[in-house]
């Protein structure tokens, strides 16, 4: 990616990453991360701050872990850009299945920032536009 | 604001919207509104999207009154910015208080989305990045 403007590696980023979020491949996404790889999630179990790659890698999987058959991002609505950081926002799908509950529908509109270092993602934070149950 | 480029207008629009999380006085962030404002908010009993700037002026002074001692901002962090959008991401954080339950403190990372029209805002939406109990 190098060369390209931010909203270029955003976007280019967010391909990788949507077919973690689709198909549980996460290591197009994941190679792109710097070894002090830092992410914000929002809710639940990993709410909160977390410092490492080695974090990331347990992380992502875990959410496919929630989500057997994968999340589809319905749809990418905006990329918007400052410095070296991509903000994107989306709307996303899928069944949630938790231990000891029933499959649960399971829709959100998302914002996620990317924060680049050259060709590398440094940073990440997810924040939630909905409450998982509608868009 | 006219003449103003999209991440100006953003920055503007947020220290009106700052100052009514901090005191409550909405009129400078709502006389900024078009009439067919339309909103989103995360969670909650004002969950979901809402059209109308009628609607507005229901909701904010509805937050300030779960919040009545004021919402303080503690960082604008970013401001990105994609066509006529603006999306800040903020720290916040006061005391919430519900019907029925003691008074609790309330830190939250925020990314709201401006939509411009000409001067006017026409959209806002509202994520949240943490689960209301920390940073």
């Amino acid at each position: 990616m190098t060369g390209s403007s931010t909203e270029e590696k955003g976007r280019a980023t967010f391909e990788k990453f949507r077919r973690g979020l689709q198909t549980g491949e996460w290591s197009g996404f994941t190679d792109l991360l710097t070894d002090d790889f830092t992410f914000y999630f929002p809710q639940g179990k990993w709410c909160g701050e977390h410092r490492g790659r080695a974090k990331a890698l347990e992380f992502f999987p875990y959410v496919t872990s929630v989500f057997p058959g994968g999340i589809t991002v319905a749809s990418l609505d905006r990329v918007h850009v400052s410095g070296d950081t991509a903000m994107l926002e989306f709307k996303d799908e899928g069944t949630m299945v938790l231990p000891g509950a029933p499959p649960k529908p399971y829709k959100n509109r998302v914002a996620i920032a990317f924060d680049f270092r050259g060709d590398q993602v440094c940073g990440y934070r997810e924040y939630f536009g909905s409450d998982g149950r509608s868009y």
